[in-house]
């Protein structure tokens, strides 16, 4: 992970390459988690400053934590 | 750290804890991350469903990893 990239834009990573880890769509994770698909994708790319409360709902419908979201994301 | 806690009041403790960890008060920190005081207190007492660049950036000053924070409030 570039340390120079901004906070969201690494998230959006980390969280892309769980999803990816299982195997999913963008469409299947809002399906699972309830959150729209377009959101889930600029999530993804770094275009929201997500709160605690979606990440925590995303790690969790991906059955990962937060905690290694944030490792993944080196943050 | 009880499982039934929502993410923002396990959030909120875990940072409290970090603070008091370096000897900071609310105030140190508010004039050492430029997050306002109240804001601070708020976030602590789990009334705020806090962003990543606001995570990142009070662990930040307070020499934490996100990672680390996040594995205090057991998310």
């Amino acid at each position: 992970m570039d340390k120079r990239f901004r906070p969201e834009r690494r998230i959006g990573l980390a969280l892309r390459q769980s999803r990816e880890a299982v195997g999913w769509s963008q469409e299947t994770l809002a399906f699972e988690s309830g959150i729209h698909r377009t959101y889930i994708g600029a999530i993804e790319r770094g275009e929201k400053n997500v709160t605690i409360r979606n990440i925590h709902r995303i790690a969790s419908t991906l059955g990962v934590s937060v905690a290694e979201i944030m490792q993944l994301a080196e943050l």
